[in-house]
């Protein structure tokens, strides 16, 4: 079959065996997001070598559980060990010996098909086309926030980043009735998010008004800059989400964090449940997010294209 | 009087007028500690001018509060406006027009004499000498931490930085009943808080087993280093606490705060009531970690002294 793979040095189209692996179901990609960590990987970060993608919606060719053959699932990207107590209380995020389609120890989905155990497999509701479908694991991502600090409609709050990740946390964060600023670069990404009812605010030379102040601050610039500008927004005591994963290091003046009490907290993967039923629903609308799509054939230049972008999606 | 003074290019002894500012208290300083961020101003962090000095014990030579003449006092070092409500609740430590003695905007305690508003002054207890007393202002930073976060008996605990700061927070914190561990580099640092009895670790090339997680870790090193070091020991999903301030920036790789979803707290000052009240109990004994006296006119060399030592006091 078709893989689109980092091998280390280049990104590459190669053919490669059908994954079959003793207990998990067999799964045939129809639609793949690509995420700005899977651009990333292919510049080097989190030492990755396999078949990419970690954003996908198919349908279960095969699966040692009958009930899920033919129908059409997303995957929690995560797969732990099994036995570690964190596995047992059904949250695999972060075991320390798990696996991670396309990002940690096991190929990913920009491929013909994919492996993933029976357990990490959900249903798609019918109401929820894959082009909506395929944005579950992002939109999760964005809604892992939540699950972390809790914002209400007493909170200031700036999202940092117009690109894809920063536009379904824009979104999904909006819900909460908080007042929420999108800051970015772009016009046109901005535009977007306005028309979503999100208030934006252009980064240019002028920089932040520095009497604005929020009391939480999402960093999802992919960016070396972003978090330096979290610190200049934020108010002292208040909280700044990091989201988003890059190769290398930033500088940072770590007094700033000190003296006015910032907390930091990392924020990486959500459950799918909760951004299903949003998809259903229809109150988070993720297909003005598309920028393009490819044929995986031509994953490549789809890769290319995705920097910078809003979503491009691979079909199979 | 004297005064140790950084006047932006270097640190003296100057002779200046005695501070009089209407409606504050003129307290005549005892003993004074020099702290590492003293050190730091004067390298150019915060980019301070005047006289140093921020850990103090005096007697009240005058004041607005007749009840305060006379009195021995130690002085909460943020002086904010009276008005915001921050300060209107009683916690001006993030007033954004506050001055802090020493450090912004307001002379501080190297010097004959200081001046701070009454309501800034606590009374010592008879019980508690001044060699004790100075410690009121340090043991209270080493105390915020718990006003941040809920640290007991179940919990591991790594402080990292074997300095005056560290060892503080290592004797403030092993009062919650919690696992503890003061990883250091230095042999006799260590030494004095096994015998306070903490456990140790020392920091050598071998570092610290990868298999040991703490769920929190205090970064208390003064040093580039030490939030790397961090880092490395917390477990997914535990917090980081920053007291360290110095100039400059660190190279940072924040993937590893977002794909472990580390917390990091910044802590700055704490509450002396409750400082003085666990130095008059006894239960936090800081003598031992006095390495040396200097009289104030012996300042410039007392600081030169200080730079990774124990406490340097100074005295008038």
């Amino acid at each position: 079959m078709k893989a689109l793979r980092f091998e280390g040095d280049k990104l590459c189209l190669a053919e490669v065996p059908i994954p079959r692996r003793e207990g998990e179901a067999l799964v045939r990609m129809a639609v793949a997001g690509i995420c700005a960590t899977d651009i990333e990987i292919a510049r080097g970060y989190a030492g990755f070598r396999g078949t990419l993608g970690h954003e996908f919606v198919g349908v279960v060719e095969e699966s040692p559980d009958k009930s899920q053959t033919g129908r059409r699932v997303v995957g929690e990207i995560n797969v732990g060990c099994g036995r570690c107590d964190l596995c047992r209380g059904n949250d695999p995020r972060h075991c320390p010996d798990r696996t991670a389609i396309g990002i940690r120890g096991r190929d990913g989905a920009f491929a013909e098909y994919l492996s993933l155990p029976p357990r990490n497999l959900l249903i798609v509701p019918d109401g929820v086309s894959d082009r909506q479908a395929v944005f579950t694991e992002p939109l999760a991502a964005a809604l892992a926030i939540l699950e972390q600090v809790e914002i209400n409609s007493s909170h200031r709050v700036a999202v940092i980043g117009d690109g894809k990740l920063g536009q379904l946390i824009s979104r999904a964060i909006a819900r909460t009735g908080c007042d929420l600023t999108l800051i970015g670069k772009h016009d046109d990404k901005l535009e977007l998010a306005a028309r979503a009812g999100v208030k934006t605010v252009k980064l240019d030379a002028a920089g932040i008004d520095p009497a604005t102040r929020f009391d939480f601050a999402v960093e999802a610039s992919g960016s070396a800059g972003g978090l330096g500008l979290a610190l200049d927004v934020i108010r002292p005591r208040g909280t700044i989400i990091l989201k988003s994963t890059f190769r290398g290091e930033i500088g940072l003046d770590t007094s700033k964090i000190v003296v006015n009490e910032i907390g930091v907290i990392g924020s990486r993967c959500g459950r799918f449940e909760t951004a299903l039923r949003l998809l259903e629903s229809g109150e988070v609308d993720v297909e003005p997010l598309i920028a393009s799509e490819y044929e995986l054939a031509r994953g490549v230049e789809a890769m290319a294209e995705a920097r910078g972008s809003l979503k491009v999606l691979l079909t199979n």
